[in-house]
C-alpha cells in the first residue's frame, strides 16, 4: 500500500476512537474544551507508529488488534493534552491553524481540557482489554514518559531566558524529552503490545527515540524554512520567543561581536520586526547553521532507520521506514 | 490510641514518604515547584482514610502493609497536583499560609508542577508491589477520580459567573465531584486493597462519599466563620470570588430585594470593603443560611457514620469514627 494513503487511513481510524471517547458531557464548557484539539486533525503520528511497531512483530500478522489502536489513542491524548498546556505556557494564540483552546475557551478551561484528557488517557488504557500485567507496565511507561515530557517543557522554557550558555547537548537532552520520549514509548508499547521478545522491544524503543530527535530538530527546522500555511502558526515564532534551537545555539556558537548583535536583535524578542528576523535568518544561513541541522536530523533519521533494519521484513516494516522518511522529508 | 495523636504520627508517615519520593533532579526548578506544596504540610485526611479504610477491613489486622501508604501518597499527590492548578485559576497568592505554587515558581512552573505530580501519581502506583489486576482497577478508580474532580473544578469556575440560578443540587454535585470523590476513593481503595468483600467495598465508598461532602460544607462554613491564621488563606475570599456556596445559595434564594441588593455588593467584587463583606455575612445570619449549613454537614456526618456501623468493630472502625467528627469539628 502507498504510504500516504495508509497514513490517511488510519489517520481517520484513530480520530473515529477519540471522536467515540471525547463525547461531550455535562459541564459541557469542559468537554468541548477537551475535544476541541484532537478533533483538529493531525497526522496521528505516534497512534500511527505504535500501530505499525505492532503489527511489524505481532506473530500473527493478519489479527488487527483493538489494542494496539486504544494505546495508540492514549497517546494522541497525552500529546494534546501537553500541547494544550505548552500554548498557555508559550502563550501561543495559534495552533494547526487555528484558536490554541486557551485563546477559545480562556484559561480555566485551557488548564481544566488538558488536566481531563491527561486524566481520560489513564482512564482509557486501564479500561482495556488487555491483560493486567501489560496496562500495569503500560501505564509506568506512559506516566514516566509524561513526566519526562513535562520535564522537557520546564527545560525548554527555562533555555528561553538563557543567553550563550546553552549547549547542544542540552538542546538534545531536552527535545529528547519534549519529543522524542512520545516516539519511543510508542514504538515501544506497540511492541510489547505484540509480545515482542525483549530485544525486539529495546530495538524499537531506540527507533523511537532517534527518529524522534529528527522529528524535533526538523520541526524547529520548520520554523525558518517551513511555510506558514503548512505549519498552521506563525513563521519564526520560536525566533521570537527565544527558543533555543539547533540553530541558534550553532549560530551562537559560531557567530562574529556583529553577528552576535544580528542575532540577538530577534531572539527572545517578541516584538521583532520581520527585518530583523530575516536578518537574523541570513546569519543563521551564512554560517551554516540550517543546513548542519538538516544534516543531524538527516543523521539521526539514518541511525532510526539501522535500528528497524534489526527486524524482520515485512509490509509493516516498510511503513515504517516509510514513515520514518515522512518524518523528516517536510524539509527536504 | 488518641485520634489527635494518631493522625499527626500518620501525617508524619505519610510526608515521609513523599520526602522521599519527591527528590529534587533536573530541572530543578521543575521538582522544587513539584514538592514545595506537599511540603508544606497538611494534615494527610485523604491518606489517613485510604489507610484506616484497609486497616479496618483487613483480615490479618496486625499487618500493616506498604501498599496503602503508596496508594495514600498517590491520593496525596492527586490532591496537590488539583490545588496547584485550581490556585492558578482561582488567582490565589496564597496556600497553606505561604505562598502559592505559581506565584513563588511563575505560571509555567506551576502548571508543570502540577502536571509532573499527576504523572508521578500513576508512575508511583504502577510501581507498587500491588497484584496488577488490583493495580489496572486502582488506576481506573483513580483515574476516574481526576476526571471527576476537574470536571467539579470546571463547575465551580462556570457557577462564579452564574448569579441566582446555582440550586442546591448543583452546588451538591459540585462539592461531590471537586471534593468528595477523593475522599471517596481513598475509603474504596483502601477496602480493595483489604481484600474486603463487594459489599463492604460499596459501603466505605459510601462513608468517603458522604464524610467528604460534609467535609466541603464545612471547608465553605470556614471561609466565612473561620480565623484566618488557622484557614491558610484570606478569610471571605469566596465570598469576593462570587463562589456559589450553600451559605450563599441559600442566602440568595430566601432575600428580599433589600437583602438582594447588599449581598450583591459583596459577591463576586474582588474589591468589596470589609465592611460590604461583613454586611453580606449579616444578611446570611439573619437569613439562617449559616445555620442551615451546619445543619446539613452535621446531617451528611451522621449518615457517613451510618455506613461505618455495619463494618465490624476494630480500632480502626473507632479512629474511622473519630475521623468522620474531625472533619466537621472545625466548625463546632
Amino acid at each position: 500500500m502507498k504510504f500516504q494513503e495508509f497514513l490517511n487511513n488510519k489517520a481517520k481510524d484513530f480520530e473515529k476512537i477519540l471522536d467515540e471517547r471525547l463525547k461531550i458531557k455535562e459541564p459541557k464548557k469542559l468537554y468541548m474544551a477537551m475535544r476541541y484539539l484532537p478533533m483538529l486533525g493531525g497526522k496521528r503520528l505516534r497512534p500511527l507508529m505504535a500501530y505499525l511497531s505492532c503489527r511489524a512483530l505481532r506473530h500473527a500478522p493478519n489479527t488487527d488488534s483493538k489494542e494496539v489502536y486504544i494505546f495508540g489513542a492514549v497517546l494522541e491524548m497525552i500529546h494534546n493534552f501537553t500541547l494544550i498546556h505548552d500554548d498557555i505556557m508559550d502563550n501561543d494564540p495559534t495552533r494547526r491553524g487555528h484558536k490554541s483552546v486557551h485563546e477559545k475557551f480562556g484559561l480555566e478551561a485551557g488548564i481544566n481540557a488538558g488536566d481531563a484528557l491527561f486524566a481520560e488517557a489513564f482512564e482509557f488504557l486501564a479500561e482495556s482489554p488487555l491483560e493486567p500485567s501489560l496496562v500495569k507496565q503500560l501505564v509506568k511507561d506512559v506516566a514516566l514518559m509524561s513526566k519526562g515530557i513535562v520535564e522537557g517543557q520546564q527545560m525548554d522554557v527555562d533555555f528561553e531566558s538563557t543567553i550563550n550558555s546553552v549547549k547542544i547537548e542540552d538542546y538534545l537532552k531536552m527535545i529528547e524529552k519534549k519529543t522524542a520520549l512520545l516516539f519511543q514509548i510508542a514504538a515501544k508499547g506497540g511492541a510489547l503490545i505484540a509480545g515482542a521478545s525483549q530485544e525486539d522491544v529495546k530495538n524499537m524503543e531506540e527507533f523511537g527515540r532517534l527518529s524522534g530527535i529528527a522529528f524535533q530538530i526538523c520541526d524547529d527546522l520548520l520554523d525558518i524554512v517551513g511555510v506558514e500555511k503548512e505549519i498552521g502558526k506563525p513563521k519564526w515564532s520560536d525566533i521570537r520567543k527565544g527558543k533555543k534551537t539547533l540553530m541558534v545555539i550553532h549560530a551562537l556558537q559560531h557567530a562574529s561581536d556583529e553577528e552576535k548583535k544580528i542575532l540577538k536583535k530577534a531572539l527572545g524578542k517578541r516584538n521583532a520586526s520581520d527585518e530583523e528576523v530575516e536578518a537574523a535568518v541570513s546569519v543563521m544561513e551564512k554560517l551554516g547553521s540550517i543546513s548542519n541541522a538538516r544534516k543531524l536530523a538527516k543523521e539521526y533519521r539514518d541511525k532510526a532507520k539501522k535500528c528497524l533494519e534489526k527486524i524482520p521484513d515485512s509490509e509493516y516494516r516498510r511503513l515504517l521506514f516509510d514513515l520514518t522518511d515522512f518524518m523528516v522529508e517536510r524539509i527536504k
